[in-house]
């Protein structure tokens, strides 16, 4: 019944549709005392704003927030902040064509299956503006973890199958080409796929990676809610994601023990690991390494070239989907991932404040003072 | 802080650990009406059992389920089903020597950072024991989808590396050979693999293929309780799981569009589709083709060979681990999937009974007579 | 850490400060197809709104609401509605005055102990205008609830210790007198009261009684989310209310159980009632007779007369509260309180569509023609 | 769908009906390290357990816990509890007569209406033995709490109109009379009107008050999980209680601001109140003064006398309850209360833990460690 709302102690709720009045999202339980400005949000959005490459929908958006609510004299209050983002430049007569029919790859036929009818305007709530509000939700998380010492780094980590090599690996790369690639040195062989495929009119997938770095160790629930679990939960729900994999991953499968276990060992002091096939977690709690994932995310559906398909008549009929879509979905998904661990991390860390019985009093005779 | 907790209307909360007086489950919101036996149960637990041939732990458990609620006159109540299985044939002294060194790929050195101490013996909390829970409430689940006309089903894809030919896929091959292969041709290979791998004190990993037949479309949350991000949830939730994918997964980052969208057709007057790279999943929401997902599951941790590590006096040191662990995780974490998968889709079920006025009518205005 | 959501399966996020940008609320969960417009809400947000007596606060807002999300073509689509009323004359130099000192009565020294500081404007986040967000919930809970048979009203039953008489209710008078009283004849004796209370800087208290007719019996949870728990619940998270029953709540304390109970008896063929002391609700689930339930609302803590309290120096001071406030927060509360109980009937209704299999089943093999 | 869950992080699961096998609690959440044995949780349930005097049922039962999970070499280990309490002396052919009928008072007709049809044994699942998982939950609770320096005590105020004078309260009489009264002045008079009641084959009521000591302000959420609606709900969740009210509750409605205003004061250099009218709670956040609540418990529906009601087949009937019964549920309920507040405290404890940016810090350092 509802299932806009995510996380247990930082819980985001997003709210609107590609051509409604605008979209947002509701932050319920960021601590108070983080300095939080517009321009903190601003810049998350700008990493996901549509129209920046030929690789990208050119829809032009400003996609400018208003933070509503939960800020006060530049610093969190703990009570919910609301952020909005007007939708501006709507052509909805573009879709009025596809209200009769069921795009391939798309939501259209799930939603009118599930509700009877859908707003078919953009995709309505299944279109990326939906992710808008989560980057917002995840520009407040990313200034909550950055208090506490952590980051967290997302890129593309291969598109149609061509990865980064990483010996070139330079995260300052990302921002510097369409593809938000760390890597110079295989931009231009992906600008020629990409260029091909939309020459024929058709999209590409491709495959981003997350970076977790500085959780302490313990982070996490040991069973239904572990650290990999939500992730895979958050990071799943990002709309054209396909797989999630921590660590070695599907590759761990085909190892044996013996070259998949991470020997500890100490380091100046500290308990470390020789590896990390782990990435970072192990029993679903954060084990001190970095926390590194991946996700597949499916070519774009939305293609020009012609289609079979059917419409609400029940006749099966051929389509042209037109409209201004990204053949690449992957560039711009990057910061979608990155909020969606940002939130996650967020809120595994509330969770995790009062596991311990001498946390809770330490916390709490500080308050009696 | 509580983490045990699966499901929002269909709900689990598992507990118990390696060692203790016993494990077990209770399930909140299973309709009422529902024909339930500790015999159905009992049934599912025995696909989990240890000791059921030489490439599991020899560990000897009857593992035999009470009801302890919410069943009358062999019918589910609607009140919360509590489902006990008691220890037996605890060798605790088999962990006394783990207690002071952390066991590589374990969650040994996670749980102390976590909560300061922890309880050691067999793997306490994150025992694969821990499980036993999920599946009693799996079944519970599937008893409840088996009324709707939905079967979920789950066997081993691969082992390490090695994987089912489909053309002699037989789902009652599962049953017949020790590591829940449905084609019975590639039981030799991976009988040679696994015998080599415990005699070099070694362990295997390996894929779990889940299938859900019945589901009609439009079950599943469109933003961050998606079908596939709860599925991914709840299945990487499982210990050993390091990986998930639905449909053609990582495949479909290496697709493009065209190839990847599965046409929409008319059949016998009811939508269908050509093919299912989707996996099932549009959207978040199923479509009315068979949902297909696969897990990861990494080698066992717990090998006999020497490993490196370190103790809790913050010393290097080396181990071998002793006591009765299974070689290959895999059989015995099929039903752990299906149980998963099956409370997922039973969860969703339940919350999509109010996402259409009509239904919510209907049901009201009958209850009204 | 996250206490701004409401509700399970109907779920409300309010969000919003007295002298920030606007304030509102998330609805997630309202089904598809409830016929809904921005006048439906504004109607009940006109209700609650000030300046409309001399015996509620000058404040003048025009309060108009605007729905952002999840409505399209006249329907709601199940998806989340967010509804955004803007801030207005706002005159936050009344305020600056007291970011220096603890009002008595008012949550200034609580939210200061909580979070280490506040936006003391207004109230911030305590401030009555975070109702409002309640409101329009509320009014979209009351439509979905007016297309199963069932209404919600609550009115004034006693201001400052003078009651209505029953044999003269009318609840068309509700709206003609400033007290929301549906009893005409006791208008002069309460505004004498609340003019002499103004005239000596002081305020009022007061009971709103609230009846819901038409839920069916069966509604609400066995156990910990009793109808009448959750009711309780959702009324005294009401800023001014302190006391909560339903039936005869108190007085029962000090009945036999012979007087007490209800004889049940047959009516035309259905089960009904002889009287209703339970207040409609047996064992937290509705018995289908009227659901009747009272709020106690303390005396509005604003007071211009001067007061005893200290400031954040640490300073025993005397203080006059400015400002424009209302002397009598009863009548505007009328409408809060019958929003928090339509949220709450929304969201059990919902709630128990999985109470039984055959309803599930019904629904179910409807969707799968 | 499922309501025997209470609590977000200090979770409590309710399971188990009068006659099944046994009835018991998971709690998931309590912090690890927390001193806690067998005979910490059986001193609680002693004190609800019946067969104590003439005023409660004569029904004998043990009622013997057993810690199954969650604590090792004595301490919690951050993990699931789960305590388990087997029924016996269960006299089930006691009720086969009402499996036909519906007793006035009682959940039997709403069961029925919401599942279809009801464990009828001893009032299944809205049994009183239900309230025992409620109280082993407050055992722990309890012990946490004490960890931190609060204290959590009820007792009965009033039974049949007849209150302690508070001039003589003794909270150690309170176990030394059968009604659980801190004021021996007032036993001799109630006794009578009990005997009375008894011999007359009817039942009581009364109302219990109860007192949380040591909590600091800034305790409860701001807007809906207010720390006074949150008791409201875990009370009004208890079978029998019909209303809850905070500090002066019902009778603040007749008062004035002037009157209800608590002054602040410096006291010893701590900002306290020099009255307490509002009950410990502003604003939803305790205010640092002692928390004090009421709630109104009405007669036990179950007596001997003849009444009249209906019968499944829809025919107008009279019925004498027999069983084993409480003329006077009171005494046996403050238990009750006393666990359903420390389960809410503890739960508010938790979710408080990350309000602040700075405790979040400190904790976080500290683990870095």
């Amino acid at each position: 019944m509802s299932g806009s709302i995510y996380g247990k102690n930082y819980t985001i709720t997003t709210w609107g549709e590609s051509h409604g009045a605008g979209v947002g999202v509701v932050i319920d339980g960021a601590p108070a005392g983080i300095r939080l400005s517009e321009e903190d949000v601003q810049a998350f959005l700008d990493r996901r704003k549509p129209g920046t490459s030929a690789y990208v929908t050119q829809r032009k958006e400003g996609d400018i927030c208003h933070i509503m609510s939960g800020v006060f004299d530049g610093l969190t209050t703990g009570t919910p902040i609301m952020i909005l983002i007007n939708n501006e430049n709507q052509r909805s007569a573009d879709y009025s064509e596809i209200a009769s029919y069921y795009r391939p790859g798309h939501a259209d036929y799930t939603f009118d299956a599930k509700y009877g009818f859908r707003d078919y305007r953009g995709g309505g709530r299944s279109s990326g503006r939906e992710t808008i509000g989560r980057v917002a939700a995840g520009a407040v998380a990313a200034k909550f973890l950055e208090e506490l010492g952590i980051s967290v780094c997302a890129y593309t980590r291969s598109i149609a199958g061509i990865g980064i090599d990483y010996d070139r690996f330079d995260i300052a790369q990302r921002e510097k080409n369409p593809f938000a690639l760390p890597d110079a040195g295989v931009v231009d062989e992906i600008a020629a796929l990409a260029d091909k495929a939309i020459s024929e009119k058709d999209s590409l997938g491709g495959i981003i990676e997350c970076v977790i770095k500085g959780v302490p160790a313990g982070i996490g629930e040991p069973v239904f809610d572990k650290l990999d679990a939500l992730l895979a939960h958050a990071v799943m729900s990002i709309g054209a994601v396909k797989g999630f994999e921590i660590g070695d991953g599907f590759e761990a499968a085909g190892h044996r023990g013996s070259d998949n276990n991470d020997a500890f060992c100490m380091d100046n002091g500290k308990i470390s690991k020789k590896t990390n096939h782990s990435g970072g977690v192990l029993g679903g709690m954060s084990d001190g390494s970095d926390i590194i994932f991946r996700a597949a995310v499916k070519p774009t559906p939305s293609i020009a070239s012609i289609q079979d398909t059917v419409n609400k008549s029940g006749e099966d009929i051929q389509v042209s989907i037109k409209g201004r879509h990204d053949p690449l979905v992957v560039p711009r998904a990057v910061v979608v991932v990155e909020a969606m661990a940002s939130c996650t991390i967020a809120d595994l860390i509330l969770s995790n404040m009062g596991a311990k019985l001498e946390n809770v009093k330490a916390v709490y005779n500080s308050e009696k003072k």
